[in-house]
């Protein structure tokens, strides 16, 4: 009997919700903070009554004012887009939802029957899988709370997805606005705004999945092994979600942008966000339900699901043999610290330091990456030291493997540090002001072909450094303490999510403001601070993907592993014809994903793309500004296309794991999930980075900052032009196919895990019966 | 003891012989009817002296008499051309030997002292490894003869390249002057080269292997484990040949493609071809050093590894043990078997029928891939019913496992099927007579970006069904007799390769017909023959590549199981972190080594329009046609920079399993070998067809045949713009990064085969030490 955790369970108890309310304040508390930028004409009226130096009481004069354009009227302006972004935005989602909602009672049917049918829907308890001594709740009894938790997850997540995209469009208008007091003031409120989303996810997220388990330990009392067991339905449920939000999301953002970008920016030779494209509402709405929502979905899809490897393993090991609570809930300890971390993290951004000129930002926005990590490496350490016994056994496929708690504060530093090292070599490759971006929009010379050719080479060479990121991570955190230091690298990389998830909700809102300042025919100055804010949101947006892409490995290799210990094998033999078709058919599906994803962007943008040219040549005065547009047309037809495009990638990912393993059995499933996982992970770190060059180079030629830049533009020159061309290709793939697969490797493998004795009492029929 | 196969020894080592003796023979025969085409103007003096009715003795006009061109002038003109594309290719060549003869000489010393190294360069016998019970001759004897058979196999597969070569450069203007006969006329010509290149091939690398196992016997006697492990080197030497062709021929040929169409095409306007582009010689070059010698040495590469992962796994089973030589020259005998088969098929496209329209060249050739299949079919049934014993058994990594004759056979015959299905999908997928490329040519009218991404889609999707196919070829194969199985079914793939060669070569040969029709400015009618005879090339290129990749999938999974045979390992667990992270990192690999190969044909390109740049711009009256262009500075440059650019992605190759088996050991290595297999014939596939489809769309847009095509042409309209840019971008996917993508996985397997005793001795000192 090893000796317990130095924190007692009573503090546990305590601590861990305190940690998420205070998150959950903190996000109140700036949601707060940005609502105090006013909307409505209520500002313009005390800046032109009250404060009579015509200073509006800031200190600072109001651009808007000094060229003497009527402040209520801009200000009216922008609060009727924004009213127009959040509901367009509001209305797909709702739309997203009723789907989501008949998918939600069909799949939880689905785990239901097929998890209670494992032993014949019997009531009576069984002796435990992994200690025949003892005496655990029947399969029954972990279908139904599998269900539930499976819900509660899923309500989680849509919850905070909208939350997030509310919050985003509440705070577009307000950055516009307060971009005519500077570049600082706009910075903060759009960074402020992340910052609501970020932690409302993160504490959410462990509120819910604390309080989940503190009532299934009610029914279940010492059955910890069901216990846990029943809590992998939480994962499902974020991730099952994840897929709408990410799928859906990205199939609508990118189709509203291509479809305008080639009518527009192509054929009518128009601005970007120019009012008078008819899909500019529905690109801006795409923002928000792709990229926000999205994103924040996809995210706490991974938190969840690393939590639920963390715990299922924990359970056969020596936390859950001994019932030492701490030592159970060290992975909610850990995001509990990475909560206090990330809060202080963030008053570095919008309090300790203020911004005041354009190229601050891009650092503000990388040195969050930087402290959040630094502040987070001494709190793991603090948790481990207080959260762990010394010396402790986990479960490693079949055996029990004596781990130290130092090895493990290892583990979740490696994973936490891997992911600082997947950042900024993301940033390196996707930000322009580094040699990569620089030579593919040199590239742009010799026309769009090769610059598609050497942006595809970027995206190729970007993921040698994250791959070996991660496969050092794997290989530490692996040998240390087997899959469930693989889980805890995984949370240790997304225990700074809140910093994270600001960082990049702050990337979509800096862009909505952009387009709201350009939509209000507000001036060329005010569009030129939200551009340089828009632009540093491009780079980490880059980022944040290739933190999502780097978790997600790490998350579907410690689920992978869950799996496996859940599914009775104790070797995935390559050297096995089941395992190694696995493998190859499960490293094909990340193509056939894209495949179908960009197709549906493809098709989506196509009818996208003949509503906006159908508009331009039917509304008479729309080109010349005097006829407004039909915008709820083009929201419309984003919707209904993105809801009807989603359904084949979304049918592949979650079938294939249900018929693999009914017809070939975990052994071959287990091929697949490593298959897909090993591809799926270069696939999506290429086509996100490829992406985010194109966009970035397109950038630099537009902005003209270097001599260099200036050879290749200006706008509407020769190279320009090939770099829009490599812009809207990289739209599909850095946005929609690209983290779309993510969803693909996380979600087959927490589906597996979830019906995973199922697939060892029934599954494999192929192979029983020939 | 089982009995010994029906057919004496003594037979077999008779037929072997003689089959291959009949395929060089045929070969020849091809050639010298070739060579009566005559390229020196006798023909013209007969036609017009001795013929006085103008007919030429062939019952058809001339065209050019028809049309009044003088007929003397035109054949000079072609034969000059000719001996310009000769000659750059033979430079070339020599130039590539050259650095081949450096590198052939250090990795022979390579090969010695490592594989000496395993018993410290000791000259005694020792236990064998499999059957302790007998003694085998020294490490050091291996070491000598991997050394000799690696020269023999590298000199071997030099030398079929090069004689392709010769015969596809001798052939191409010969083309040319039969289209002024007839299509079907012409056809035969380029069809009988390519059974030169394919004949020449398969026969000499049966008769250099057979030879050289014979005289090995000699010294080694009864030591057929030894004697196998030797012949392993054969492979190596085959494929790291492959290596100098594939990459360093295929950077070439797209450098000068790409570096042509970017000036002439784009900026230039004036057709591809022409005669007033500098670089169109060095393209014509490059269509012969790219797609024919590295096609072949590719392809005789599979064949060789295929060979030797067979005979290496059949000596230490029941056949190498009993030594039943007839049963253990299995794999030889399909492969004779495959020779006769294809020269029946040949008869068939050159005898029993005619050509006589355009529409019927595809047809053709497409027969020839179904025809070879069937007769082939009965081919493997005899073989396997004359040469196998009813029973025997296969070493099945430790255990041995009992095979009938039967389940052998469909091993092959499930290969040789699964070539069949590669070869349909992939022509499905990149003709333009169906809709996946209709619908590119489609997305055109959007512009260039849509066309990028569907066509991406595009080449995504047409993994699913080749990976099916594959993957159900391994399941048999290997189920029934595990890593023997998938050598055979390899070979099974391969059996048909003459008939494979031919095709694939017969596409460059019309290509480079066209290019010289248009250089000596022959009529515009004899261009459309050579169109289209090009078109139909195109779509067979695609066909080559997808049979290329589907083979050498499975000649890696052979090597693979083969290379973990002989290092002694039974297990190669995906669930340990050694394997893991070899898995991950190798699935990287194909990305690593096409950034590199892509940025390669990006740089070379650059240089090559710089050049054709300066030389339009220098050289007076070069666009009018009154000057000419220096195409040899051009073929220089290409030259150069190909051999230069070749180095890093060879280095990547060649050291990754060094590297990987010394410091890290044959667990990783074996995660890194099936990592790449699985990941890497992913992006070959999606790669080839991706450039195989945008090339067909273009030319689709340009032949105009349908009304469909005809609203989005003509040639310079701007969905062909979107067109020719889609078309450029293909070219180094197909052309360069994806089919070298194959070389990767099938050398990087045959080297670990190779150095397996030397990685199971001293290998993997990083986790000794650490």
């Amino acid at each position: 009997m090893v000796a317990p955790a130095l924190l007692p369970e009573l503090w546990t108890e305590i601590l861990v919700p305190i940690c998420a309310v205070i998150g959950i304040a903190f996000s109140l508390f700036q949601w707060y903070v940005v609502s105090r930028v006013k909307l409505t004409s209520d500002l313009g009226a005390s800046s032109s009554g009250g404060a009579n130096n015509g200073k509006n009481g800031y200190g600072d004069y109001l651009i808007e004012e000094e060229e003497g354009v009527n402040d209520q009227s801009v200000v009216a302006k922008c609060a009727e887009i924004q009213t127009a972004i959040s509901e367009g935005a509001t209305s797909f989602l709702f739309t997203e939802y009723k789907y989501v909602g008949v998918f939600m009672i069909f799949f939880a049917a689905v785990i239901f029957v097929f998890l209670g049918s494992v032993e014949g829907f019997s009531t009576d308890n069984k002796p435990c899988t992994y200690d025949t001594t003892r005496t655990c709740k029947p399969a029954l009894a972990t279908a139904a709370f599998s269900t539930i938790a499976f819900v509660l997850g899923a309500v989680t997540s849509v919850l905070s997805g909208f939350l997030g995209m509310k919050i985003a469009t509440y705070a577009n208008a307000r950055t516009t606005l307060e971009a005519r007091k500077g570049v600082g003031k706009a910075f903060i409120v759009a960074f402020r705004s992340g910052a609501v989303m970020g932690f409302l996810l993160a504490a959410s997220g462990l509120l819910v999945l604390y309080i989940t388990i503190n009532v299934f330990k009610i029914y279940y009392g010492d059955d910890w092994e069901g216990l846990f067991e029943a809590i992998t339905g939480y994962g499902l449920g974020g991730s099952s979600m994840a897929l709408f939000g990410r799928v859906g999301g990205g199939i609508y953002t990118k189709a509203a942008d291509v479809g305008a970008d080639l009518v527009g920016k192509i054929e009518r030779n128009i601005p970007e966000d120019d009012p008078r494209n008819p899909a500019v509402i529905a690109d801006n709405v795409g923002d928000n339900v792709g990229d926000i929502a999205g994103m924040g979905s996809d995210l706490f899809g991974s938190y969840a699901e690393a939590s639920c490897a963390a715990l299922v393993v924990a359970s056969i090991s020596s936390f859950g043999i001994n019932h030492d609570f701490t030592a159970m809930c060290y992975p909610l300890l850990i995001s509990s610290m990475g909560i206090l971390v990330c809060l202080i993290t963030t008053l570095f951004a919008t309090d300790f330091f203020e911004i005041k000129f354009v190229k601050e930002i891009e650092p503000a926005l990388k040195n969050q990456l930087i402290i959040s990590t630094v502040i987070m490496t001494v709190g793991i350490a603090i948790v481990s030291w207080v959260g762990l016994p010394t010396s402790f056994t986990i479960f490693n496929f079949g055996t029990q493997k004596v781990v130290k708690n130092w090895q493990l504060f290892l583990c979740v530093c490696v994973g936490l540090w891997a992911g600082l090292i997947i950042g900024f070599v993301t940033e390196y490759y996707t930000s322009n002001a580094y040699s990569p971006v620089q030579d593919v929009a040199d590239s742009c010379r010799t026309g769009a072909a090769t610059n598609v050719i050497f942006g595809l080479a970027l995206g190729y060479k970007s993921v040698i450094i994250p791959i070996f990121a991660i496969a050092i991570s794997i290989f530490v955190s692996f040998s240390f303490a087997a899959m469930y230091g693989v889980a805890v690298a995984a949370l240790g990389m997304l225990s700074t999510i809140a910093t994270g998830l600001a960082i990049d909700a702050y990337g979509p809102i800096s862009d909505n403001a952009g387009g709201i300042a350009e939509m209000a025919g507000m001036s060329h100055r005010i569009r030129e601070r939200t551009d340089a804010l828009d632009a540093a949101g491009n780079t980490t947006a880059a980022i944040g993907k290739g933190f999502a892409i780097g978790s997600a490995a790490l998350v579907s290799l410690a689920l992978f592993g869950a799996f496996v210990s859940r599914a009775g094998i104790h070797t995935v033999d390559v050297l096995t014809p089941k395992v190694i078709i696995g493998l190859l058919v499960g490293a094909m599906l990340p193509y056939w994903f894209s495949a179908m994803t960009m197709k549906s962007v493809g098709s989506a943008a196509l009818k996208m793309v003949e509503e906006v040219r159908r508009q331009f040549n039917t509304i008479p005065g729309l080109m010349e500004g005097t006829a407004k547009p039909d915008y709820a047309t083009c929201v419309k037809i984003s919707t209904d296309a993105s809801i009807k495009e989603m359904i084949p990638p979304g049918c592949l990912v979650m079938l294939t794991p249900l018929i693999v393993g009914f017809f070939f059995g975990v052994e071959t499933l287990s091929g697949v999930l490593a298959g897909s996982l090993v591809s799926g992970v270069q696939i999506a770190i290429s086509a996100s980075n490829t992406g985010g060059a194109w966009d970035n180079a397109k950038k630099y030629i537009e902005a003209g900052v270097s001599e260099h830049a200036k050879s290749l533009g200006p706008k509407g020159s020769e190279p320009h032009k090939a770099a829009v061309i490599g812009d809207t290709i990289g739209d599909p793939l850095k946005d929609t196919s690209g983290p779309s697969l993510n969803i693909l490797i996380k979600l087959m493998a927490v589906e597996s895990l979830v019906f995973a004795p199922f697939f060892a009492t029934h599954g494999g029929i192929l192979f029983k019966y020939f």
